[in-house]
């Protein structure tokens, strides 16, 4: 194409989305409506929160709207709006539960609309709760771009009016300190950039074979093995990321796997390994193990606010256990098998988390294994692959999906496409069944992961399977291709952002193939 | 190795480092004494300036301080300095000069004393102007770090006496964000860790022929040939850039490349190309040529206001002056080869610049090419392979070595060992030459480069560098493998300050190879 044309047909482009009802949101919301007149947001933007009931006495909507004008203006700085109309001059804030606690189930629907009369012009959103609210400013924070002809900051194609809600209530994403240690500045970004495409679980597998990096007041030694004396995160670190997530309506699971996954225990208090030559699993035969396992699950109960807490009970190798004579010895005077000390384990575990308050989430191979006799609450983590959640959903069980196949972001070669086409709900048509699937998770776990590269495996690949989690189903893209330039324009926007999301083209993690622009990357 | 063992080993390997003298600092001081006394960093640390000249109206130290202790807490809450002794309540600051203008050779000296003994104990800086008190800073918030017994910020092994001063007074790194546009946020990340390691002049290769993506208010139509409407720097937006860098003690080095590498200049300007079927080089025949190269300059000299501008002239094909016949007439014309014309087009380029004040910068080729007819205040930018430095010098230009064979970083297999290794002064005897070659500088070309992955590529390859560029040259390590480890906790540092500084091990840019401690990678 002769060069001179190039960018005369970017802009048409450009111009044909809008017209063509083609909208720039990530992910799409359930309803949304607009127009074509052009806005200018004004730098002095203010909120609102006349007719609210909610007092934002935490500031959560304050610094959150905030946080929204600093985005707005990272890259570009923009003119004072010196204009007579057409000028946006805030956002108001109509919130009607008084409530600000962030628990699982809460409500985070929204309406958004930009109107284009008023006066004073101002956007207005209503939801039930601030955590609705705080979904709405993301959304809006979408809508608004410098435009360098007037140098301002405009907001296109309105009147909108958006109604928003999520399909399913728990979106989450995993992420692995044990492989690798990650700084909370680190984490911390991870958080930021899940709110930009609306995910709210954080799943924070803390503790591996390789490292125990957190403090546990009850038992000091347990952070003896992480892998350096620097390593680490405090109590108090802990309850800074839960706080810091709470504030942008993102939950914090926090995982022990038990009672695979565990080597790292023992390097403190040597007697939780079946022995000093065959460490995993942890010593089910030991009183001690169930101590320790009480003594955590007590420290996160004063942290860790969120219903759930996550039991892991993945790759059990119990050959340890049949191998070691004291334990051979316990599981004879028992009359177990290693399978009947696994689920064993498994469901004194589950009882210990019950009784510090906690619901209980456990892999997949619990139910597998002994599906019928986990407690009735418990949420089964499928991983494995297809197939499991239709039979989890069919035993009256809850269900997170997290099939390994499609949406492990460590596996390089899944593409975004996989992503976003993996539908939590395939194979499940009853409505009461499918209700029990209460959404799904991308897992970033930690082998070859740590903050050198973390940001550009998890996004934008973690994204498509946000719009997966968040949109009605019937307003998902039926083929990814009608889906592309709009995630390719998202992962640029998370680029303007600071979070550095890999191009969508080849395998997750590649660099940029050649030069070009953004949206062709 | 027993698992039981293992922290204790690295306990001690920590403790060892210290006693041993080995130093945690990069890149490595001039001169550094210390004691072996533990002191606790009050969380309210402040900075005086009691024996200053330096008035810092322009709050350049009191940012940089804040930014110290922010830096400081980022990762960890440390809980308040209940102590009585050992406290160290602040850092003074002395400087002599009160100038505040960033030039190219300003004394970047300083002194940096933690002492022991003083009521109250504060840390003393000495610097003649406020750039070797930022320095200053660096050093003193690399001897501060969260120690996870006492819950404080520490500072180990006081007293300590550093002097220091760098080797040389240009430390360059080159962006390229014509391959691939980089927003705003992401140049500011580059700045931000180029301080960590002292380097001092930002290179910005604005333009090349994939795009143009700066606003020229001279030739408004020139922006024209970005990717696209969005990937654009306003004026307003380099102006941002140039402040930050400056209030942070780095240059900005702008170039635009002529008369090769510009094909994206004919977007908006066809009659620049020598024809719509041949593009590059800029059409020497045509004074309009010469016109927008004046009016980018005098833009640019509103802005840019280091002493140097850089003005390209490397890998210029000029078969496209020789087959469009109305160049080929002018070359007869004018008694020109296609040789004389490119010495012609790049000497008249200079003087332009020299009018604007600058001084001015060209790659190798001139040189090699010319290099007795260039301007003699040129500084000749050797990029191409070693041994052109020495023949440089002893012409009796300036000089900045960036041999592509060790010190281009988008070369992934070039190894931190070969970075740290690449002597600038290598064949240099005579100490009247060696006082030729300013300095140095890693290059960051853009073709596989974008918000994504920038940061792993250029660290820690840069900071191993950085190091050769300021580190009087007895203090280096004379096998780089002595310099492995210090390297390496210094990558670590950058991930916990938020900088995505790849591992050492395997080439640029790996993921980490296997579960580990951050050190080990």
């Amino acid at each position: 194409m002769a060069q001179a044309l190039r960018p005369l047909l970017v802009l048409l482009a450009i111009g044909s989305c809008i017209a063509a009802d083609h909208i720039d949101l990530w992910p799409m919301p359930k309803s949304v409506t607009h127009g074509a007149q052009r806005l200018y947001v004004s730098k002095d933007a203010t909120m609102s929160m006349v007719g609210s009931t909610y007092s934002d006495e935490k500031a959560i909507l304050k610094d959150a709207f905030q946080r929204m004008l600093d985005l707005m203006k990272l890259n570009h700085n923009a003119d004072d709006t010196n204009r007579s109309s057409f000028v946006l001059t805030g956002v108001n804030m109509v919130v009607h539960s008084p409530e600000d606690e962030l628990s699982f189930g809460v409500d985070e629907s929204y309406n958004l609309t930009v109107p284009t009369i008023g006066d004073p012009l101002h956007a207005q959103v209503e939801a039930q709760t601030v955590y609705g609210a705080l979904h709405a400013l993301q959304t809006f924070g979408q809508l608004c771009y410098f435009d360098f002809t007037s140098r301002l900051i405009e907001l296109n194609s309105a009147p909108w009016m958006i109604t928003d809600a999520p399909r399913f209530p728990y979106r989450g994403l995993l992420i692995d300190t044990s492989r690798h240690y990650l700084p909370l500045t680190t984490i911390k970004g991870v958080i930021d950039a899940m709110t930009y495409s609306k995910l709210n679980v954080l799943h924070w597998h803390i503790i591996d074979e390789q490292s125990f990096p957190i403090e546990i007041p009850s038992y000091p030694k347990l952070w003896n093995g992480s892998y350096s004396y620097s390593e680490r995160y405090t109590m108090s670190d802990a309850v800074d990321i839960v706080r810091y997530a709470e504030k942008r309506g993102v939950n914090v699971l926090a995982e022990i796997d038990v009672p695979g996954h565990a080597l790292s225990w023992g390097v403190g208090y040597p007697s939780l390994w079946p022995s000093d030559s065959c460490k995993e699993a942890l010593d089910v035969s030991n009183n001690f193990t169930f101590e320790v396992i009480d003594g955590i699950l007590s420290d996160f109960s004063k942290v860790f606010k969120f219903k759930f807490v996550h039991l892991g009970g993945d790759e059990v190798n119990t050959s340890c256990w049949t191998k070691t004579p004291h334990i051979k010895e316990w599981l004879n005077n028992n009359h177990m098998n290693a399978s009947d000390a696994y689920r064993y384990f498994v469901l004194r575990s589950q009882k210990i988390a019950i009784a510090h308050g906690y619901d209980v989430i456990n892999w997949e191979e619990t139910f597998n294994d002994f599906g019928e006799k986990l407690d009735r609450k418990t949420i089964v983590h499928n991983w494995l692959g297809g197939k499991v959640a239709p039979k989890v959903v069919a035993a009256g069980l809850r269900c997170i999906v997290s099939n390994q196949d499609k949406w492990y972001l460590d596996h390089l070669d899944a593409t975004w496409e996989g992503f976003y086409m993996n539908e939590p709900l395939k194979g499940i048509d009853n409505p009461e069944q499918q209700r029990l699937v209460i959404g799904g998770e991308v897992c970033m776990w930690g082998e070859q992961i740590d903050a050198s590269d973390i940001e550009q495996t998890i996004w934008p690949r973690a994204a498509a399977a946000a719009e997966r989690l968040w949109t009605p189903i019937e307003k998902l893209a039926e083929d990814p291709r009608s889906a592309t330039s709009r995630l390719s324009r998202f992962r640029c926007l998370l680029n303007q952002r600071g979070v550095a999301a890999a191009p969508l083209a080849g395998d997750g993690r590649t660099a940029p193939y050649e030069p070009g622009p953004c949206v062709r990357q």
